[in-house]
Order: structure tokens, then sequence, then C-alpha cells
């Protein structure tokens, strides 16, 4: 299993439009990608233009074949004008 | 719902002892402390002195009695010692 945390940067002004997107991102994830045991967007309480994914995947396969799948690239391209910066992501493995 | 995730920073050559202390944190959370809908911890699997927490709580109210709790004031007593520097939490609300 892998846990992946992912914060994205919104550019001041385009939350709405962000937020169009990652919700269709969100909705086809969860339905369409094997192995996405979660997948889902949450608002940081202390910064309303963070928005951050939080996902667990079965296996490291499983994630990349979602982010090599034509919806998430689809999803990159359409976010990219409303990003103030390139999204940090960190892989983890569950301890306990 | 608050999900909350919190980086922590371990110190070289106390990994042991870190995650002796939070394995028992995290066992009293779960099955101590109303309102945790979930409490694990997971390792970076760039930076394996980097143990991050990510946690939900039914409300603000229950994670902060968590908190307060006595089991958590003693971890954070116990881990001091072994963290390299003070952990980053950052607290966010369910999008989709």
């Amino acid at each position: 299993m892998i846990k992946v945390v992912a914060h994205n940067f919104v550019r001041d002004g385009c939350l709405s439009e962000f937020l169009a997107v990652v919700k269709t991102l969100v909705e086809e994830t969860n339905s369409l990608d094997p192995g996405c045991l979660s997948y889902a967007m949450y608002q940081d309480l202390s910064d309303p233009l963070r928005v951050t994914c939080i996902e667990e995947w079965a296996s490291e396969e499983t994630m990349n074949s979602h982010l090599k799948s034509a919806h998430f690239r689809k999803s990159v391209e359409d976010l990219l004008p409303y990003c103030a910066k390139p999204t940090e992501a960190s892989l983890y493995k569950k301890l306990f």
C-alpha cells in the first residue's frame, strides 16, 4: 500500500476553476482507476489556496498507471493555468 | 471532520526509539480517544527519518481533547529527545 500526500498551490482568484477540475478528477479516479483505495481533496484550514490530495493505492504500480491515465494527464493540463507553483508530493509506506 | 497531516523529523540514529514510542501512541489514540476516525503513522519513502502521522477526527473538539490527553502529552515528552526539529502539522477540511 502506498500513501500519497500531494500539495497543490492555487493561484489567487482561480480557486473555483481549480476546484471544478479536481472535483472531476476525484470522481474519475475513484471510479476508473484500479487499485485506488482512496483519493480525496482537502483544503488547508490555514491557507484556502492550498488544496491537498491524500491518496491511498494498493501498490506503486497502480499509482503509476493512474499517473499515466488519460483523465489524470488531461487534469494536469487543465489545472496548469490555475496553479501558482508545481505540486509537491510525498510518498509513504504505512508503519502502524 | 478534520484531517491532520503531521510531519515528524527524527534525529539520525534515534529512529527505533522514536518508532517504539509512536507505536504505543497510535494504539492508545485509536483505542482511547473518542472521535478518532483514523490515526496512523507513515514513513516517507524518500526520507526514512520523516515519519508522518495522518489523522482523521470527527471534530476539532475531539482532536483538541486528544491533544490534551495524558497519553498524548506523555508521548510528546518521551519523543522530544528523538526529534531533530519540531513537528509541522496542517489541518484540513474535506472538499470531495
